[in-house]
C-alpha cells in the first residue's frame, strides 16, 4: 500500500539504488493506448544523472524494459510492467558512510522504522526511485495526449532567482536549455548560480512550476481526495520537496475576497472565469481553466564538505562529501513533476466516467 | 473512496449543510480508548459559528450524537458512528442562488461532474463537513494522547500580519483570544483588520501553523506515503485551502546544503538533532523532532458585495452577498487543522506497528 | 477498511445490535439514480424478524432514516448515509451470558481480538449489521434496474429437503410463501421441517441461491477481483455462511471437461452458450449467461437448549437457551444475499466504464 | 487495483503466459524476514509443468529472480519484486485459435471487456500467472514460520475418488507420490483416474484441502473481512475454482444446532473446542483451532478434442485440441492453494497488531 499511488491508474514501484534496478507496475490503465519504448526512453534521459554540468556527474544508463501490459504496441489493460536495471551502481562510494546517519538524510529514520536498512546509496530512500515514476508517467502522458490534455512542467526558480509567471512564458522553450527555465535570461542566471554553489562545494533549493492544459471541467473530488490535495500529495512525496502551492498559493492569505474571487464569464460558448487565481480548480474539481501550481524544493542534502553527526552507535563522526551528487536538483526534477502530475490526472480522468451513469449510451 | 481519509484508522464523511446533518463513520480505531461526549463537544464549540465577533454570526448548535463503537466510555473496536443533525439551516437563504454559479465557489464544477447539485448552502462542497472532522479527529486526540503524542494549531498569519515563528511562543495561550494567535499583540492586530474587513463586506486570507510533538521516531513511509506528503494531502482537503509548507518550507529553496542540514547531536541519549529543517521528518519518516507546518488558506468566496457571473443556463446574472459568512476562515480552522493532523499521525502510529514483526514479544 | 465493502460503490457499515442503532454510509453512488424510502423498507421488511412463525419471534422496527446524498428523490453522488435505530434491544435479556462464550458465536474471538466487547447480543457480531447492508442493497438494486439487471435469490434448500434447479422455477412466486421457495410443493416441506425443529428447541442449516439477469458480457477482472471471487467473498461475509459455489459448483469437480465446456452459439446476433456451467462467469469476467450461485447457512448458533462451555476465566459454565431467536435462518437470509449480489454487481459495472476510453464519446 | 491482494502484506503480480515473463511485488512485508530463493525455487517446482506424467509435458523453467526488497538475506520493509522470465513460451501453438474463441475460456469475456487481447496461451488469464502467487506465498510461509504457523494443502478429491478427512491423514506424506493426496490407496486411485482421463484426450476436475495450523486466536474481521470471507476469495480467484467452503462446510446446512455447535473445554490451560465443526474461524476470527477448507476446481477447458465454436466475427468454427495441457489441475494446484492461504494469514496477521494498543510495550 505504501508504494503504490493511485486509484484507479495505479502505480507501484520497487528497488533500490544498488541493487538489480527499480521497476513499477501500472495497474489499471485502460486497453488501447499506444505505448512506445522510445517516449519513455525521451523522458527518462531528461532525468538521468550526468546530462550537463549542473548535473551530477553520475553515470546511469537508464532503459526501461517493458515486461508486460503492451501487446503490439498498445496497452490490453494487463498490467504494465517496467524495470531499469541499475548498471553504474559503485556501491563502494558508500562503504565509508555504511553506520553513519548522513545530516537531513533517511538513514537514521529509516534505521528506526525498520530495524535494518541498505545503506548502499540510501537504497530506496534514494532519488533514483523516482525512474520508475518517469516510466509510468510517460504513459499516463500517452493516455492524456488521446484526451486532448497536455502536461508540463519547468524550474521557475532557483536560490533567489526567480521566472516570470507561467502564463508570461513559452512553454515550449523549457528543454532550450539546461536548467530547464523557458525564459532563456532568467535561465542564464540560475546555471551561473548553480555553477558557482557546484564550485563552493554545497547545494541550494529550487521550485518547479507545474501547468496542466485541457482538462475538462468536473475532475477531482469534493472532500478528501479534491484534485488539488491528491496532486498536492503527489508532488510532496517527491524527494527534497518541502512545499506545494496551487493558484494564488501562499500568496493568496494576503488577498480579499473581492480580488480573489475568479469571476465567471462565457467565451465562445464555453463557462471560462476572467482571472484564474483558482488554479483552475474550484472546490476540489477541475473547472476547465489552466492547472497550475508550484512544488518547492530544498538543496540536496549530500555536499561535498566534512560534517558532523553520528553513527548508529550514538558515536560521534564526521560525515565526508564524496560521490557525485547534483548541486541543486530541480532540472532533473522537471520531468519528474510532470510524471506526477500526469498520474494524478489519468487517475482521476478515470474516476470521473463513473460519477453518473447514462444506460443510453454505456 | 472519495469521502474517506486514512488507511488504518480510516474516517468516512458524509452529510450536507442543509440535509439532516453531518456525520463520521471511524473504522479501524483501537479498542481501548476512552472517548467522551464532553471531548468531542469541545473541540466541535471551536469550530462552530457564532463564536465570536469576527466570525459569522450564522448559530448552528453542533452536538455530535455517538451512534455507535463505544461501550462503557471506551472504543471497542467496532466503527465509530457520529452524527451532527442540522438545527438552524436556513435553506430558503440560498433560493436566490439556485441556479447561479457563485464565483470560486464549487456550484459550476460540482454541476459539471454530477449533472445534479443540492445547491442548498454549497451542499457537500460546504464546509461544515469539516464538523465531522473534528469529531473523529477528537477521538484521534484521545488515542495520541495515550501514546504521549499531543497536537496543536494556531493562527500564524491574517492578510499581512504574522505572528513569530511558534517556537518563540506558548502555545497553551491559543485559546485565551478569538483569532487564536498565542501571541498577544499579534492577535490584536489580526482581529482589527478582520473587523475592518467585515466592515468593508469583504474577506481575507491567514494561515494556521501545525505542532505535533512527542512523536517517535519511525512513523511515516519512504515514498509515496511519506509522512508529509499524508498531511499535505489532509491539509489540503480543507475548505479554502491554497498551499502546504513543513519545516524550512518554501524558504528553503532559497538556502544551501550546508546551512539547511540538520546536525545529529546526541541529548540525554537520544538522537536529536541540532536545528530542525527537517521539520521533524526526514525521507518521509518522522525523526523525533517537532513536526510543524503551514497551511496557508485563501479570502472565503462568499462576500457581502454584488458579484457579476452566470447562471446554468450560461446568461449573465448577478450573484448577491446575502446570508452569514466569515469574513476570515482562519480562527475556525484551527481546530479543523489539528483534526486532520490528528488523524494522520494516529493512522501512521498503526501503520509503524506492522513494520517488523518480533515473535517474542507479539 | 474491515466495515468497507466494495471499490467504487462503497459501503462502510457500523452500529451494533444493542446500541443506538445500525447504519450505512453507500460512497460512490453515481448521481441520479432515483431512490425512494418505501423501496428501502419493502427489503428490509423481508429481513426483519417476526414476520412469521418460522422465523424469531423478537419484533424490530427496521425503519431507515436517510441521513444524506438524496435530493429530490434522487442521488447527488455525494455520501448516501442512512440509520435504522433499534427501538426493541432488550439488553437485560444478555446479562445472563455476560461473561460466558456461547458455543460457535464470537464471543471467545472477539473478546480475544479487541480485548474487550459487548457482550449484549453479540455486539458488532449480530446479524443485525445486515440490516444495513440490505438498505444499501435497495439503492444498488436500483442502480441496476435503469441498466436493465435484475437480482434475485430464494431458498433451496433446507436441512435435506432441496427444491429444483432455478432454471426449473418461477422466480417470480419466491415471496408467495413464508420460507422464500418458489416451488409450494417444496416449501411446505420446508417449512414443516423449520417448525418440527423449533419444536425441539433446535435449529437447523440450508442453502440459499442468487441468480442475476441481464448482466452485459465485460464485467469482472481477470486475476484476484474475479467477478465469483468478489460473490463469494461478499457471500461468505454474511452471518453463519459456510460455502459458496457458483455456476457447476462442487460437482463440477466429478465432471470431465468435455460435457463441462460450454459451447459458444449464435443466437439472435448474440454469443450466447449452450450450457451455462460457467455460471454466467468465464476467466472471472462475465459472460451475458445468468450468474448464479449458492450459498451454505449453518444451523443458527443460539438454541434453546443448555450447553456446556466457558467463561471468561475459562471456568466451566452452562448456557442456558432464552432470548428469541430463528430456527433456521434462510428465509431471513434471501434479501441479505440480494443486497450483497446487487452491491458486488454495481461495482463491477462502475469499474467496467474505466476499462478503455474512447475520446469520441466521453 | 484488480491485481493486487491484500490490504497490509500485499501483492501486485503482473505479467502474461506468453510475453517476457510473469512477477510480483510484495509491498507491506515486514523487516527482518529470511528469504531465500532455494525455498521459492521449491515451491515454485511442485507448481511447474512438466514434472510428472499426469501434469503437461510443457516444460516451463520457473526461476524467480529477486529484483529488490532483499538485503544479506533478510527482508528491509521495501518491495520485494519477484520476476521469472518466460523461457519456452511457444506463441506459435497458438496462431490457429487467435481470433476464435475456446469454449469455456475467457476468450470471450475477456475480448468483451478489453476490446483487444494477447491471444496468445491466454495471456493474462493463463493459470501461469500463479506462478508469481506461488514465488510471493514463500515469502508469506518463511514470516508465518517465524510465528509458529504452518500452511499446507493437499488433493482430497478427483473425479469421484475422495480422501479420508484431513485430521485423519499424515499430513507430511502430501509429496510423497505425484498427485499429491497423502492418503497413499487413494493416491493410486486417483493417478490410475487421472491417467485414464488423459488417455481419453479428456480432463476432469477435483479437489485441494488447506489446513493451517498454529494461528493464534484473534486473526480476522467481523464483519466484511472475516477470515474465511478473504480465504474464499483469495481460493476463488484461483483459475478454474469453482466452489470453496471451510469447516462443515455444504455439509453444515444438513445438520441441526445442537450436533454443529463446538463445545468451549479447558485443555492445558488453553480455551479449545471438543469438535471443530466451525473450522478454527468463528465469527470471522480464528479461535486457535485448525483452519481447514476445501476449494472445488472444474476440469480444465482445454481438452485434445475438436469443439464446435464462434470466431470473433461471431461465425461457427472448430476449435482443435492441441498444445501440452493438464488432464487434472489439482496436483499442481496444491503450491497455488498454500501460498493464497498464506497471504490471507500473513495479511490478518499484521492488521491484527492495530487492534488494540498498549503504550507500555509499544
Amino acid at each position: 500500500m505504501s508504494n503504490s499511488f493511485g486509484r484507479l491508474f495505479r502505480i507501484t514501484t520497487f528497488g533500490e539504488s544498488h541493487g538489480a534496478g527499480i521497476g513499477v507496475i501500472i495497474d489499471g490503465c485502460p486497453a488501447g493506448i499506444p505505448v512506445s519504448e522510445e517516449e519513455i526512453a525521451a523522458d527518462l534521459a531528461r532525468r538521468k544523472p550526468g546530462q550537463s554540468k549542473i548535473t551530477t556527474q553520475r553515470k546511469e544508463d537508464d532503459a526501461a524494459e517493458i515486461l508486460s501490459g503492451v501487446f503490439e504496441g498498445q496497452t490490453t489493460g494487463t498490467p504494465i510492467g517496467m524495470f531499469i536495471r541499475n548498471t553504474n551502481a559503485r556501491s563502494k562510494d558508500y562503504s565509508h558512510i555504511a553506520d553513519k546517519y548522513r545530516p537531513s538524510h533517511a538513514d537514521f529514520t529509516y534505521q528506526e522504522k525498520y530495524g535494518v536498512r541498505d545503506y548502499r546509496g540510501g537504497g530506496r530512500s534514494s532519488a533514483r526511485e523516482t525512474a520508475a515514476r518517469v516510466a509510468a508517467g510517460a504513459v499516463a502522458k500517452a493516455m492524456l495526449r488521446k484526451l486532448g490534455i497536455s502536461v508540463s512542467a519547468f524550474v521557475s526558480q532557483v536560490g533567489d532567482i526567480s521566472s516570470p509567471p507561467y502564463n508570461e512564458l513559452d512553454l515550449s522553450k523549457t528543454e532550450e536549455n539546461i536548467v530547464r527555465c523557458p525564459d532563456p535570461a532568467t535561465a542564464e542566471k540560475m546555471i551561473d548560480l548553480i555553477d558557482s554553489v557546484r564550485k563552493d562545494r554545497d547545494t541550494i533549493g529550487g521550485q518547479v512550476t507545474g501547468v496542466i492544459r485541457g482538462v475538462p471541467a468536473g475532475l477531482g473530488e469534493p472532500v478528501f481526495n479534491k484534485l488539488h490535495a491528491t496532486m498536492g500529495a503527489a508532488m510532496l512525496s517527491i524527494n527534497a520537496v518541502k512545499g506545494f502551492e496551487y493558484g494564488s498559493g501562499f500568496e493568496g492569505m494576503r488577498m480579499r475576497g473581492s480580488e480573489h474571487n475568479d469571476e465567471f464569464i462565457r467565451e465562445e460558448g464555453k463557462v471560462r472565469t476572467k482571472t484564474n487565481h483558482s488554479g483552475g480548480v474550484q472546490g476540489g474539481i477541475s473547472n476547465g481553466e489552466d492547472i497550475y501550481f508550484n512544488v518547492a524544493f530544498k538543496p540536496v542534502a549530500t555536499i561535498m564538505k566534512d560534517q558532523d553527526s553520528l553513527n548508529e552507535k550514538g558515536e560521534k563522526v564526521v560525515v565526508s562529501g564524496k560521490g557525485r551528487h547534483d548541486p541543486c536538483v530541480v532540472p532533473r526534477a522537471v520531468p519528474i513533476v510532470e510524471a506526477m502530475a500526469a498520474l494524478v490526472i489519468a487517475d482521476f480522468y478515470l474516476l470521473s466516467k463513473t460519477s453518473r451513469i447514462d444506460p443510453t449510451i454505456d
